[in-house]
């Protein structure tokens, strides 16, 4: 299914900044991309961070230099395929036979303090059998528990406030579904993209968990098609897969990102029956 | 019924300490007090400080001077009275209708940081019609979802972390009860005292909750009976109600409780069907 | 001396709610009230509770019904006096000697966690032999060392997260103040008033040290002049000494406050040179 | 310089477990090594995972199965060089010029949340003109300001609480380390090993900043000697490099480290005057 993106930031610029620009689409085996533009005005240094090992993000790294203002622009067409594995196929291994590229994914990070949730997860999903079910049951209690709420929260709260305060956004509810994985010893990362036809438009996070030593794509808020998902990033949590992190001082002024496909069939719950949606294995 | 009480604490002191020692059974009008003997060897300055105002608790502050040890006794038979009031008679009072001394334990405190828990207590109890509904549901939930564990938790763990990390001691589900009431807009006020044959026996905390008006005791770890305890403190949270306040460096090296009756019979869930207890109102 | 003091609130409601409004001066020995006006537009069901204990706050319990906006308007002229104590009187009294009503203000409260300041205040002002000289140097080290930032705190916000963000408005540091202070076994308490000719015109807040058993004024925000202050309430932090507490949903959307006084002298450093002040005793 | 290093842990097993241990010394550039040995007793399933990328730590990874005590016992000889860098060399670059390798150690993690210590780190150290005399001046101020008191602190110690505690071990110095580096934009990464002559022996843990696109080793406890490391591990913070991560149910029952070399002479401040200390680039 091709995918037409389109993203516009502005920003003010209000002393000299380093970014680093994390909303390239990534290329991987089941994502292509074509028609790639990217533009900055007023004309500043940047550059593309050579991706120097398999599994990095797509940096840019821009440097204001003197201006005031800066518009980014970033168009793409993403050809994406995602693979259907069914139910059977998801074994459910021990931290014993997981692969070893996805271990890290087991740790606490910044976002996710899994080592913090080890009971509440054992009570609330310990008793469920197979880690499948425990991270359907856990997309479930995000999605039934906490208020989408734009505006709650800002960027240091946690995974660790928001399963208290019960109410964030995308990046929030990713992170939290994050670190109850994680605290059941599932293997789990944050990821960012474009999502297609999403209502309000804007950056989606949502988030990756190794079942079976595939990397399952679940979504908490229930606000995308997990067919309609173009990946920009992947990372620990939102530390690693920022669109921006500002060295310096500049704010957004304007923002838009708009992300089509003109036969766009988003899959339901029907067509997922007994299925789960891997985009990059 | 007469609980004949004795307490010891033995403190190995580091440096010159104050202490404000909070261990004396209140005398109240539910509660009389006979008998009551209280030592500190060797002689150290200690005086009770007077009480000034209704509802301050018994503090006996004493200063080391340059002793190394300390030995405190205190025994006291009391008589306690408690009243079961109906569940009819638990009117749903609004904020507009407590009464002003009820108001301060609506305010969030050091270990109760109910001002931090309102969505998730609005979730789990907020659909629940009556306010005495709410809390024996808050009550029940404790119990149900936190670890008695002792050792698990410290003088610092408060409400906030007890709710995600669910373990903890008396104190511990005692502050969360009252958390999670104050955050439902329920006064809700914290309770130490002894209980009579307690395994294992200890000082104990629990909570009062403002219901109609009345102060209804509620005990979330479900190891006191409701008629078998005598009032050491009320507060906010345990700040206000440790057993031994320390200014300065002295640690406790021995303690020893005991509250019994000869002929005490605890009220079961059968015994209390439709009614709650008040012990002092 | 005369201070005229003016306050408007206007607040849209968005359910029916209860407010405990906590804006009226209070009358103390040190501070007459005269030509005092409080008017709620429309008119709704308000009480004034009347002050049991000497030491309470004077509250508004009101209640909303269903209007949908409220404007209060509240105006008072306070005389206020206010007692010079030269150092020299300002006895350095371990807690064995202080007097009881300032014991629960060395407690840790839900703003002010000193129990978790120890080594900080230890290392910074321990080396410092008296209290006042301490408590001098905390208001100091306060002004220096964080940022008075509209905005850039919440009212969750804590002593505790203030020392590590370094920045705050003047809740936020009075917090600070109180928690270092009762760190050190002095006891503190919360401050909130109208400050004559502050700029920019706010409700103000600061604390008091308790120091030689005299409540001594501190500002570490450096905002208002100390014989400026006219209080309205004390508290152990601002969950008590809230200007409105909300049970129910409305937003304020508009404010202001004045607080004059025509021939009104601010103290300098060089008129308090070896003294201290104290509002209240 | 060679090495002996000699390392022995003892576990009860209470439920099956896996675990990923984390103490073989790593082969680098600078680090040879020979004479390696590694026992588990008794005889249980495990594997070492093969290092896919540069940079990556050894990790066994290793299954309990049904035994009720693990005895580990690793033995290695290391021969290590270190570079002698001079101050010159070390240029102050901004995030503009930063290796690629080295951005993700910018960036917040699970025990050093840099996002929070902005304000404080900018206050303390930003008025310092170059990056390695701002990580020289972290390196002071947290020796003399943060006790080094065994116990003092649990596996959940975060940075931010190290700087209001100000008590730890040297995983929380590290840590307190890495994230004020990070707070000013110099990467920071965590280091663990083994540290010739340290008293008392034990796994040891500082911390690198990367300068001039050198990684600079520090150690802000001031227990080890800089050219007397051998390094296990590199990580964000510890949740990246714990000795063993443990996936289950045992309990360290004992422990031996100990690392010697004959001729072993310390570097103290006289021989690093104008140079600083790189072990790997």
């Amino acid at each position: 299914m091709p995918f037409q993106i389109h993203a516009e930031l502005h920003y003010q610029v209000l002393q000299r900044t380093t970014v680093l620009l994390n909303l390239h689409a990534l290329a991987t085996a089941n994502q292509k991309l074509s028609d790639e533009s990217f533009q900055i005005t007023p004309g500043v240094a940047w550059e593309e961070l050579p991706i120097e090992t398999s599994g990095e993000n797509r940096y840019i790294r821009l440097d204001t230099g003197d201006v005031t203002e800066l518009d980014i622009t970033y168009s793409v067409t993403a050809e994406t395929r995602h693979e259907m594995v069914s139910h059977e196929a998801l074994h459910d291994l021990s931290v014993s036979q997981i692969r070893r590229s996805a271990l890290p994914f087991l740790f606490p990070s910044r976002y996710c303090q899994s080592d913090r949730l080890g009971k509440l997860a054992g009570k609330e999903f310990g008793g469920i059998a197979h880690p499948y079910d425990q991270v359907v049951a856990i997309t479930d209690w995000i999605f039934e528990n906490i208020d989408y709420l734009s505006g709650s929260t800002d960027a240091g709260t946690s995974a660790f406030d928001t399963v208290t305060q019960r109410a964030g956004v995308c990046r929030d509810f990713a992170h939290l579904g994050i670190a109850l994985c994680r605290a059941l010893s599932i293997p789990a990362r944050y990821f960012t993209g474009y999502a297609c036809d999403m209502q309000p438009p804007d950056f989606h996070a949502c988030f990756e968990a190794c079942i079976g030593n595939h990397w399952i794509i679940f979504d908490p808020t229930r606000l995308s098609a997990l067919n309609g998902l173009v990946r920009i990033a992947t990372g620990r949590d939102a530390a690693d897969a920022s669109v921006a992190t500002i060295f310096g001082k500049m704010q957004l002024t304007g923002m838009m990102v708009s992300c089509t496909s003109p036969d766009f069939q988003p899959l339901g719950p029907d067509d997922l029956a007994g299925q789960a949606i891997v985009l990059d294995s």
